[in-house]
């Protein structure tokens, strides 16, 4: 169930507390009808690594040290994390109507199922849950930071679609995407978790920062999967981006080095999807490692955040996650 | 700006209210972004009729009779306005790309200007803003009653899709998809409203049931329209109901009363979409009269709900509206 197996050992009441929250979960996306019941069902299946919850429990655990156990603030984490989880599978069940993917975790996918419309149904269907579950925690400043964070990843995405197809993409619009799209939700993750524990201000800022920085690592690391990754281990459908217009970082770098010559090169090989020739171009101005060089830099500074923070084996969690979020090879 | 100019006279204060709500839901949607300012801009034309902002308006006004202004309740009811026209926003935006409808209020969709993409994200936007805003109110209770709506509200739409092109659909399922789709919103509209307003729940729950009731007769004349209107008058797309196989209740009705070889003539006429000849062969069974009959017998009993309020001009004004909905061509 967990993203990081190799480093769970940090802090052996995760597993258990993951349990509750996919309880949680399970809890809120029942419903009276049947139909509703087996899209619920085949949703849960999406829900693998469970990066989020686990970043709301570790950022909990981070900023309570000392502090006794407190079954009220316990309940509010996991639900918290049921939350993030939704929000997150909503946002991967729409993605996957916007990419027209077949394929997710290895499996196939609601638009692939059942229809574009049902799927776009069922990620409505999540996200208004997951905004009802987050008011049960009594706490109307939660809804309000949720609510202003999901427009905002909303928000990151209309961006990039509003760049489809935009060879002139810059490094600066680009980072302002991926840092609305899939920073903003970690950073709210840590973030939140902080200040629902009790922290200080100026912890709570710190661990949003670190959540943000991992995210946009995370998603670097993604775009560059798009296009290096091995489609079994990854187990989704890739070179997505480049089908469909989205020009990630490797790209927009190699852009910003290569010659007049070599950029009308890879606009023809991008307009006929050719990855493999993308490839040899983009690393032919080594913007393939630029892109991870950029991601290894992001991940530094998360973890720099994490420096005013007592040690605590929940931080050294989240460290040894954000050296795995860009270890990765899925 | 209203929907039924010819009884706006019996409230005067609704214009300017409307005014505010329009506001407040602009407010609510300026962004940071000119991309999503462009699309937040497209989505205010189709705020035309504004009939949920003008029932939480009147729920308000209906329930306070006697009692003194109060300017927290009277912004609270605003914001309610602007958080369910939202809500209703996202719904035609998501509509419109499972209809692959390209007219609405007599301009272009969303989805056919900007791709479903767009539209989607469009529509998560509008919905996530809508929960922020809602949670602006500070009563955690209407976060978790509109969680609980929205929901219900993609329920109906998924139980409608699991019944695409099901020839046996019957009635009671129909009720049951256009209560949630249509119904549940409606009721919370004026159910919330009256809460907000200090309403007893005795008038909270009356309220609710009027609204769902006259949401269902809504929901049934759209479906008449959508079988009989005139595209000029309607302003949108029409005869889509027959093409993505959702059998509303003209033909669930008629499926129950004809002989065996007009139900196979019937099912020929639908499968080629031939709407004349299906709206001849409903109206050998006379099952659009019998749906114009149901929908006045919904009006009537809405119009019932409201006799346990007091005698006022806003009153007048709810039960004028319930009239006007079933007499409305567009």
């Amino acid at each position: 169930m967990s993203l990081f197996p190799e480093t769970d050992h940090l802090l052996p009441e995760l597993a258990g507390r993951l349990e509750a929250v996919a309880a949680c979960f399970e809890r809120e996306l029942v419903s009276d009808l049947s139909s509703v019941n087996l899209l619920a069902r085949h949703v849960e299946k999406y829900r693998g690594k469970m990066l989020r919850p686990t970043l709301v429990i570790a950022s909990g655990f981070a900023v309570r040290t000392g502090a006794p156990p407190s079954r009220v603030i316990d309940e509010s984490l996991n639900t918290l994390g049921a939350v993030v989880e939704m929000i997150h599978m909503a946002t991967l069940v729409h993605d996957d109507v916007l990419d027209e993917a077949s394929m997710r975790r290895g499996g196939a996918t609601v638009n692939s199922l059942r229809g574009n419309e049902t799927a776009v149904m069922l990620g409505d269907f999540l996200i208004s849950s997951s905004f009802r579950l987050c008011s049960t925690v009594g706490e109307p400043w939660l809804n309000t930071e949720l609510g202003a964070m999901t427009s905002q990843l909303c928000s990151g995405e209309i961006l990039q679609l509003s760049h489809r197809g935009d060879f002139n993409l810059d490094s600066e619009t680009y980072f302002d995407i991926i840092r609305r799209k899939t920073g903003v939700l970690a950073g709210a993750c840590c973030g939140l978790a902080a200040r629902l524990a009790g922290a200080d201000p100026i912890a709570c800022k710190a661990l949003r920062i670190y959540g943000e920085e991992l995210g946009m690592a995370f998603q670097i690391q993604d775009d560059v999967l798009d296009l290096v990754g091995d489609e079994t281990v990854v187990g989704k459908t890739l070179g997505i981006d480049l089908q469909k217009g989205k020009f990630t970082l490797p790209l927009v770098t190699h852009f910003s080095r290569c010659s007049a010559d070599s950029r009308d090169q890879t606009i023809r090989a991008v307009e006929r999807c050719d990855v493999a020739e993308v490839l040899r171009l983009v690393e032919s101005t080594e913007s393939l490692v630029a892109a991870r060089e950029t991601a290894e830099a992001l991940v530094e500074r998360a973890k720099d955040q994490l420096e005013i923070l007592a040690e605590c084996p929940a931080r050294q969690l989240l460290r040894a996650i954000a050296d795995a979020t860009i270890e990765r090879e899925y």
